[in-house]
């Protein structure tokens, strides 16, 4: 049967994308390499909204959050972490490994930060080196608001640290405008590429902490990142295949443009989340990301029992909760510009159908019209 | 102009492989990307020539090296870094990052550790926890005897833990039998599909050592993707789409069989070995690898200069010497069992045509003659 993936990455990647993967792989020691390098710096830097160094980084964005922790802070920082999902704790984990001094704001899971709470913990605990945050927390589907949070942060004088892998180029980002010093994202979501490439935005400042930084660091030193960088190499083999189709798909972002771009992702939300509501359910996220929709499970349906029935009868892939939410509620993403509205009926379709397997009371063919409501309207 | 690459790595990725990497990309948490996972590492174990357990990264080899030293030593630990070319001393750079405790032994760029020179330090320098070591030396075009040296190294029990990047699957390498504690390579060698993974081996004994170790890691940490691999996951999104076509790959590798592959590479190293000693030129590498042939420059002749020529008139890249050898040798990889005997005959033709613009004194035709002498003998 058919399989069609809506989990919230690996995206769908573009015929374009896939035409320029099965060229011959470039050598990396070439003057065409280093072409390719500066054209995918400078694509980067406009999803990014940034003038800083963008680098490229061959891993997954974890990779990139470690690059992020061992290259600009040092054992004994005072930092604040805010966790509020398994990719917010993911950042609690990094600064155990490596000895900061963290403090955990735990969020509650489908909350999103409070810009004023982070306020005070700034002024009341510290002073911190910095704060690390999330963009879009891909395991609840809630849109922290960076850009309140980059003026707080920014107000205490800390670095402002940002992962923004699942959001970056899917929800609006202004790097600089916002204050964010690092934010980093992975080649597999919005910018729909496969998985295996991770790239990290560093300001001037944050280069200042990067100076005296005192962790050890080699694959992941963004110092030799961006010396190799300017000579148009990278230090170690990139995924250079990968690099190849990134250059074309950040081609693609450049013609279509970024506000086009987050309108296809706030379209594909709002029919889901329409068709969401017309069958009785709740988005559990409070300030819901266009990445994702996560839904709710009503009294006596296990979201993980649903999950299967939807697999083996409509081949249609939807995302569990994670961890203790496992079961609680779904995840339907809509991640990546090449998703069309219509594409997101075949999800709802398939939620229906596994609702009504399991059960649970509603109008049939309710969820569909209502989306599909919303496709015409935002038409 | 048709490029042709005649560089060590990244070698060119069969048709088969290709179509693989184009199939829309398995979601990293779904029972189909388990049964990858694991038909990958089996078809890994077979290449590595082991029943050690070998574990996946999204990275380079580089990230690889990193992975061994920062998993198996703690700082202050003694170990002994062979360096005998650019690679080598990675090893190096790597102990001082990360504070070990390490004596190198500089082999002069060209030759081979000696085994009994490396006896004697073990026995008067030591103890040592560990020698870290070189296969195939992709800067000079060396093959270090790994057999004779893992017979020394685990007499003085220590760790043996060898960098067979580009050699893994061109040159036999028995991880087991050979006592090689960690064996690690990328996929962009003899496994033919591009650049983003790395493959590390890890003994039962070293396993023990990594138990007890005190360095810090995170993206790159093994006992991580361990649990994660027993669980049929990665610990972290890994390069999907490379993932598929190494899988393709390594199902190719077993129907051929990994005897023939070396033959195929021992006998396209033959034709271009032969090639260039009818030219009158010399190998640089004293004991060679069938991964590439470096050839030395005769008096007059810039190799850097040569192989702009070369790539300009005819399309062909041929790699440089690296670091001060730049333009005192070149390299011409045979690396991949997808290169036929006669692929060989465009790298040669292309030197000669190269040679004869620069005033080299040379029988025109002689190197091509030669080299299809050793092709009808050999076939």
């Amino acid at each position: 049967m058919k399989v069609t993936n809506f989990a919230p990455g690996p995206t769908p990647v573009p015929d374009r994308v896939v035409r320029k993967m099965s060229e011959p792989v470039l050598t990396h020691r070439s003057s065409e390499f280093s072409g390719l390098l500066r054209q995918v710096t400078s694509g980067l830097q406009h999803v990014f909204q940034t003038e800083n160094d963008v680098l490229v980084l061959t891993a997954s964005g974890s990779g990139a959050m470690e690059a992020a922790v061992v290259n600009l802070l040092s054992p004994g920082d005072r930092v604040l972490a805010i966790s509020g999902g398994k990719f917010g704790s993911r950042w609690v984990e990094l600064c155990e490994t490596f000895g900061l001094d963290a403090l955990t704001l735990d969020v509650a899971w489908g909350k999103a930060a409070d810009p004023d709470e982070i306020d005070r913990i700034l002024a009341e605990r510290g002073p911190f080196e910095a704060v690390l945050a999330t963009h879009s927390e891909t395991s609840t589907g809630v849109l922290h608001d960076i850009e309140a949070l980059g003026n707080v942060v920014r107000g205490h004088g800390c670095y402002f640290v940002v992962d923004a892998i699942s959001g970056l180029g899917a929800n609006e980002l202004k790097t600089d405008e916002w204050h964010v010093d690092v934010a980093l994202t992975g080649s597999q979501k919005a910018l729909m590429v496969p998985p295996g490439l991770a790239f990290i935005s560093v300001s001037e400042r944050a280069w200042k902490g990067i100076e005296r930084n005192t962790l050890p660091s080699y694959y992941l030193n963004l110092k030799r990142a961006r010396d190799s960088f300017s000579k148009g190499l990278t230090p170690y083999t990139p995924a250079v295949s990968l690099l190849m189709g990134l250059a074309e798909s950040l081609r693609m972002m450049k013609e279509l443009g970024l506000e086009d771009i987050y309108r296809i992702h706030e379209r594909n939300a709002l029919v889901t989340r329409a068709g969401v509501a017309a069958l009785g359910l709740r988005v559990f996220a409070q300030r819901p990301s266009n990445v994702l929709t996560s839904v709710s499970m009503p009294p006596g349906i296990d979201g993980s029992e649903l999950l299967k029935t939807i697999k083996q009868d409509c081949g249609v892939t939807i995302a569990n909760g994670m961890e203790h939410f496992r079961g609680k509620y779904i995840r339907i993403a809509h991640l990546g510009y090449d998703i069309a509205p219509s594409d997101m009926l075949v999800a709802l379709s398939a939620l229906e159908h596994g609702l009504s397997r399991h059960g649970y009371a509603f109008e049939s063919g309710a969820g569909i019209a209502a989306a599909q409501r919303v496709i015409l309207e935002t038409g």
